[in-house]
């Protein structure tokens, strides 16, 4: 397949925070996103809070290196009140 | 973990493609789907439409390189006419 | 990105099992869980049996590959009664 190298990035944050995310995304030039409903729990980094057991979300966006260090630098603000979860994966884009 | 490598298809698409893109999945070959909702907003590639922010679903299918090929190529008339975004991940699949 | 290497290890099992398998995943040492609704089909391995069109759900952990191998090895047990289909995919986690 001819595909396209790229990154997915996933961010599972609090369903609070989505037009806040989604703005940033957007504003950092990304060509758009999918949005999934999600639950869960976790702890992660230096964050002290626990995720309550519902009203998570599940943000996807696919985009070169340069475009998801931009969205990851700027969210970092978040992190420090708000349940985040970030990671990226390799990706083959077909279309 | 004695894992078998596969590629992971994900296809992000208008939820009124759900079952013509079924039928076409499984009529490649491929044993199983799995499906959920999302939203979301994109123009990718050639497609000049833009999604709405509801009504997409994700398919996502575990194959060989060939499967996922095969499938690939199938889905691509559906581009001119539908929001379609379509990628592949290397997994590793533990059963 | 200053990421961390880790494992995504996604799990699609009916959703009747979704509070066993959260007490095996806590109990194994993960730091937190996400979980979102699915439906699909599917045959998978050994099994003969095939998922009903809808109650999925899809659970995912991100670890490291010792906490993914041994919340694999656990969930084995489950493989021969319902329909699980289990892969990890290499991710970089950001925060």
């Amino acid at each position: 397949m001819n595909g396209q190298p790229m990154l997915l990035l996933t961010i599972i944050s609090e369903a609070v925070l989505e037009s806040t995310l989604i703005d940033e995304i957007m504003a950092m030039g990304a060509k758009g996103y999918t949005i999934s409903e999600a639950r869960g729990r976790g702890t992660h980094g230096i964050r002290s809070g626990k995720w309550s057991a519902s009203g998570n979300i599940r943000i996807e966006v696919v985009g070169d290196s340069d475009l998801c260090r931009h969205i990851v630098d700027n969210l970092q603000k978040y992190e420090r009140d708000y349940g985040l979860l970030i990671f990226t994966s390799q990706v083959e884009l077909l279309n």
